[in-house]
């Protein structure tokens, strides 16, 4: 039977050290933090993991410090896309082995003129083939440039060792379709804070949002008010998420996400380069932001 | 005291006789059969409505055929964009002294790159000073290629002659913060018929959809499920309805809506060159969704 | 026997008076400093001359006052597109009364996603079935976001009635389709500066250029250095020509090109609103660039 | 006292054999052709060699089988692009020690919203100052979907370690203001076969092209052609080239041009997954369009 993997989940961001390593020790405790919230789960290796910018060696050590610290109870999710099919399989058996409770397979992109249809459901159905736990698509056209149309899904979802997909965008007319049109119980996931309310609105099973690394009991909440018909207060709740959610996505991404957690006390720091870090008004504009929803400590916000 | 332009709108077609002129007949019959259902109101000129495609003499005669068979009740709004700011205050007065309630701006879009912000913020203000009548701004992305953005938005509603916004894409985002960014009061109406019942979901006060010259009873009863809070009813409708919406919206577009105005036994008919008849393959698809809507005569249905 | 359209024309530019009227003193003068130029020939009512922004009224006028400027030995094309296929016939028909010696008709172009390779060849060969002067197609993707591919070009060629296509975009590829695709005799002239080099190379026969109205001998030396196989030198003054190529075309587009004018004595002006005149820097700029080129008094550069 | 790069490349192919892993032979086996034709020189593990879909460790043995074949006397390019800085540099070092001439560093990618000028001018400064051997940039925006512009091409020119760059689109214009900006001495090389006429004609220093390991020979006439002025013959052999060009490129890309390579007798093959084999059409039109050009055996012609 298939473990239901619906709910709130947060990504991970990756700290590294002064010498550009995983901080593995910074790392773990995020998690603690996390284990300590209302989340439902966790994503280990996703876009805001600097997962692209990772060596695979990276990769598994990332998994395997996470892992031991979620218990068996939260689902532990990771990215595992690669480039080309037998790499994004290996992928998924170095994951398993390593304990993850489903892999998140980002589309592959760098050829785009030949992304079709047909080829993302000839590479999906090989790697759910080989995966030995189960399969969450994951589409970011904003990173790749390219589309998991809801053709491809509905023929996907079809697949026993696929169970969801994981959507960044915003386009919630594509949301409900894929949500209409995949096999009954195929767990529909939104990935842009933005679109949360109306996500969950439409029927969307969950999220796997950077926001909630940040301020997890809201978005938790958030979707508490939907379920229960309290649209209003929903509704509210999202306006006043929406500034904070657009930092940490379209407007600074990871490197805004990483100077939000060190403001938050915890483990954040400087990306790995190319990507850079936020600059000082960024960082002011985080802590007003983070202030006003009423999650930074008195010393902090009165810095 | 400013009137209240919320609810449900549908904009009419424009039908042509054999000589490609207006057919006037048919299009206040099809008024007729509009104010004979629950909508709040009617667009006219809009662009189902050809309006580009429209000399400015049959613009004013459309106007004032429908004028004469809208009670007085039920708003009746014109569409009057032109490229230069001088011609849409010409078309604002002239529609005004055809007594339209309220007239619906398209944004000037020839001139791409020099449609910023700070040009949309002068010409509707000029626009907005100058009509007898209220403003609605039209931003139609899909045809137009410039976008309307909430900065322009937010300042623009502070204006006491603009009273609100019909926007035709499914850009919720967007729509959110038009919806939180503007003066109280200020109406925001979604124009894509995939999107209702989110747009409705978080806080649009309502609608100007094609769809609603076709099933205007099931578009109505969507807006009041979601205002209801039966969450799970709107969805479904929103999926039933979605097949048409996407048949008359981005497939076959105006063409799409005439087709299915004939099988409903109103006034479609040809559209003017260089659009198109929809083809026969069209016509039949059309056939079996608005049947699957419940909306075809039996007879008409078996055919 | 059809005329020969090939060679080097400008867009003339539409100036207003303060009333916001044509200056048609101006406009004619405008005429005369081009007639006294090596130009082949002169173009009105393009997107240049704010054609869009123009009534049926004005744009019958200002051919008529450029008609009796331009004499029979050089080519006058008119701008005659508009959204609908008969109102482009009638403009195509007034503009013939007026004695152009070509119409030049931009695609349709607002229902976008109905603007098809085969409804474009409709469109077009209605046009030029009625039209009583030749019919050049003009393509202007930037301002139109349609574009008219080699498939339509290839097959409208073999119109008696259509003589050539301007094309305003820096896609040499395309351009090269359309040279290597239409029947022979059809003119290909491009309508961007920053590619006049590259479009001659490749084999266009001749360009309808803004820049051209600011600096005509130095286009027509650029055109006149590729015929002669002096690469090199043609290469050099294309780049020489960049800076002033780009500051009216993409960067301040009709608004630039009118101060450019002022600036050389002639009639440019202030755009019709919406358009908004360039601010004081981009004047500077403006002039820095047409002294580099030699071309401003030295009384005027001194300023 | 720096190489000239300057000059007609070819980027590999990486045929694979039965069991997905490179076919060593084959890959010889191509270079030795390559290097009893004209070209200049050699391109190993660029976009048209599957390099994104290679381990480090094929991309190593490729280029020390490659390095193994190709005389001293000929330039040999590996692409060493990664998405961190670290990991570029870390392939740069590791290709310099297989004894490269110069590295070709594709522009990161992923975090399309944060490849900034800025971020590019700081990770190519940093790649080119620990780089043992030359840089050349790399921009192909068709499949990054992001874009290397002149003002960083520019800065980056400054850099003594970075020697060229190599961009695979068709934007002229561009290409120009490269060739224009540059510092003295920088290579601008082209990489779309439609533009090849064009891009010589405007100046670039030469090629680098998946059609040039299928017709070397024409490709180096081509280039020959413009520089001793005969641009009426170039351009003849431009079109004479095109449809082969557009098939082995945005149509169907590198599993066109490994058909291609099978035609010809050479080492092509199965791309690796997710991309697939091309079509038995797209084979009978590749053999059409080889056999067009002169290249094809009799024998195999006549199949």
């Amino acid at each position: 039977m298939t473990r239901d993997f619906s709910g709130i989940y947060t990504p991970l961001a990756t700290p590294f050290n002064a010498a550009g390593e995983i901080d593995e020790r910074g790392l773990a405790a995020n998690v603690d933090r996390y284990i300590a919230s209302p989340l439902s789960g966790i994503v280990v290796l996703g876009s805001n993991g600097e997962a692209p910018q990772l060596e695979d060696e990276e990769a598994d050590r990332a998994i395997a410090v996470v892992r031991a610290r979620v218990p068996r109870t939260r689902p532990l999710l990771a990215g595992t896309g690669r480039e080309s099919t037998r790499a994004t399989i290996e992928a998924c058996k170095r994951a398993a082995k390593l304990e993850v409770d489903a892999v998140m397979v980002r589309t592959p992109s760098f050829y785009k003129n030949l992304m079709t249809t047909d080829t993302f459901v000839r590479h999906y159905t090989e790697v759910a083939d080989a995966s030995p736990v189960p399969v969450i698509l994951y589409n970011v056209t904003m990173y790749t440039g390219v589309n998991l149309l809801p053709d491809a899904v509905e023929q996907l979802s079809e697949h026993p060792n696929i169970v969801g997909i994981k959507d960044s965008g915003n386009d919630m007319v594509h949301l409900g379709e894929y949500i209409a049109r995949a096999k009954p119980g195929f767990i529909v996931l939104v990935g842009a804070a933005p679109s949360l309310f109306t996500a969950t609105a439409i029927g969307a099973h969950g999220a796997v949002l950077a926001l909630a690394g940040l301020v997890p009991e809201l978005c938790v909440e958030l979707v508490e008010h939907v379920k229960a018909g309290r649209i209003a207060e929903a509704r509210q709740l999202q306006r006043r998420l929406m500034p904070l959610a657009r930092s940490i996505g379209p407007v600074w991404a990871v490197p805004g996400l990483k100077a939000a957690l060190d403001l938050l006390g915890m483990a954040g720091g400087t990306p790995r380069p190319p990507l850079r870090p936020v600059a000082p008004p960024a960082i002011e504009t985080l802590r007003r932001q983070l202030n006003e929803l009423g999650v930074l400590e008195t010393s902090s916000a009165a810095r």
